[in-house]
């Protein structure tokens, strides 16, 4: 007897309730907030957005943000930009370095289907791709990474941006497009204060570089960097043209947290849905969320109070088991189900094979989380 | 023009320093190593071995660890066990508690397609399954989860024990096979004298539920739990009828950083290719395996010194983004690759669509891990 397929973990229609467990549930009018959210805060700023398909790694939710605008996506691996091209998305920009021959064989298969721009902080990078490049009849644009403060890739002062500028210069199939200037810690600052003195740093930092660049005769077309905790700095300091925001179109528990003043303000629009599967211990119980459906290298994720949960918290995590305490004494929760805000949205979606699209409590499609697991 | 497919991560017969990264590998010499030693311990001690997939979930190691004795394997989730069931295991015991009627269909799906049997800890979860395995005409064994000390499911008393077992009897379409007593926590205490007292402790309390059974007639004919950690011990406790190791065969850094006093010695067969992609920063590298390609819940991957690593020191991890020490200032480490043991096997290997089987330095085959992501 053949063995049926595994069931859908949800059916388009039905009642939020009623989605198998654990499941990645988009809710749609707070996604399609935070989409419009940071559109206007680019077309304010007059800078292009190019959001990070790092966070989603769905060609549903980047196509959503293209029609409204965005120039195309960030991927920071290559293998996770195939499905991306394959989709028809012309501009990608792999926003990290990469090396080795494999790697610069599928860059120069990107380069044959989309606009591709690549990140290099090293003099070989740039031989080995461009290289490639000319012996395939493909060109690629490169950015060369400096670092703003951020002390993780780039480089570090004007003399090694200028190597990187000759560098590309001398390779025929490839153009010098502008630098990437991403400061990933200031992201993550709750402080919105120091949030922004930290942006403003990294700006000048940049603007320095700029200007060693503009002393030499050379300009910069692209200058692309900034983030969700960013982005509303970024569009004020007047030195990116570009930002690449990922997890705003999410959001997950550690971004809502942070301090939030301005005029960008974001919405959780993913969840875990979640089933309590144990009841037997007093004031405990067990939930089907554990370490291999949420991550939890930026902490727990955290009950969503606005709905029913009545007391739950979520303080631990097993392989396949969620740890809960539920403020009181009752068996029969057993089977209640309820949400989680995961602590960090990147690890959390590239753990599912699909989001779960939600509208007013029912659902309203299946989207595919295309570049799952696509790490290389 | 049509993209090429992402190409694969290994080629058969390639030496592993060829391999795409970030990959897991599967050091074949001693993955058998490890199968043998726990076989050869069950064997010895005259329990049935019934292995843990949720640790592996690729049903080329179910099948060696078949071919090799086992009586069949544990899965934590349903959803989990559709690839085993499909793929001809036949003899499966979901080892955790699930709720709700999409799952009580799925079990009834595997019950058609496999022996089944299925964990409790609340009498409804076995009116609910009993209903619907007679209302399709499948039989399901069920094994009551009884607390031997780890504090997370099963029933803390004789009563609720009995409870279970009569709710069993009450569903002609269930039979009692037994009791699962795992003490999750005793799997990791590093100190082999502190292991083996309370693995002791989790017999003397298992063996206690076992006289009140008796003393109600009723007799138990399966006792399984253990694990990695406390397998040397459950063998000479003489309690459990059955053991269900996973992480033996992989092993990570946790594992490995145990006390292990007695005859079963297990090698790491699991790494991570990883290669160096950045070296901007003087005594400082960034490889490409990050939070996506491996799990730190139980701590940093740490970089495996019996190859030519060469005073590498993993030291944080971002999105994508391995931070490195390198213990010296050569920015020609660019693209050199190395191998990292994992610090948690189960949800590292959760990450990845394939195990790359190398032997002596070589690609010898390509698994499927096929339960990946089944977390529901």
């Amino acid at each position: 007897m053949m063995l049926a397929e595994l069931p859908p973990v949800a059916v388009i229609g039905e009642p939020v309730s009623m989605v198998d467990t654990p499941a990645l549930l988009l809710d749609l009018d707070a996604f399609e907030h935070n989409l419009r959210q940071m559109a206007a805060l680019a077309e304010r700023g007059g800078l292009a957005l190019r959001p990070h398909a790092k966070a989603h790694k769905s060609v549903a939710i980047a196509s959503a943000q293209i029609a409204q605008g965005a120039a195309g996506i960030c991927c920071q691996k290559l293998s996770e930009a195939y499905p991306f091209a394959a989709a028809g998305v012309k501009n990608i920009f792999i926003s990290n370095q990469f090396a080795g021959p494999k790697k610069v064989a599928m860059a120069v298969e990107l380069a044959r289907q989309a606009e591709l721009s690549v990140c290099v902080d090293h003099p070989a990078q740039v031989r080995a791709l461009g290289e490639a490049a000319q012996r395939h009849g493909v060109r690629v644009a490169v950015l060369p990474e400096i670092d703003v403060g951020h002390e993780r890739c780039g480089v570090a002062d004007a003399d090694g941006l200028l190597t990187l500028v000759d560098a590309i210069a001398a390779q025929p199939a490839l153009s010098f497009a502008g630098i990437q200037a991403y400061h990933g810690g200031a992201q993550h600052i709750s402080d919105w204060v120091q949030r922004r003195d930290v942006s403003r740093r990294s700006a000048e930092l940049t603007a320095q570089f700029l200007r060693c660049l503009e002393a030499h005769g050379i300009r910069c077309s692209i200058v692309t960097g900034g983030g969700t905790g960013s982005a509303e700095f970024d569009v004020e300091n007047g030195v990116l043209t570009e930002i690449q925001p990922g997890s705003y179109a999410l959001m997950d528990r550690h971004y809502g947290s942070l301090e939030w003043l301005g005029t960008l303000q974001l919405q959780h629009s993913l969840f875990i849905a979640a089933t309590i599967m144990s009841t037997a211990r007093p004031g405990k119980a067990v939930c089907d969320v554990g370490l291999k459906s949420v991550a939890v290298d930026s902490g727990l994720p955290e009950v969503w109070q606005q709905r029913d949960a009545d007391g739950l918290r979520y303080v631990g995590a097993y392989d396949e088991h969620g740890m809960l305490e539920t403020g009181g004494d009752r068996r029969d929760r057993l089977g209640e189900p309820f949400l989680l805000v995961p602590g960090h949205v990147d690890p959390t979606v590239n753990l599912y094979r699909e989001l779960v699209c939600v509208r007013r409590g029912r659902v309203e499609g299946l989207w595919n989380i295309d570049a799952r697991g696509l790490s290389r």
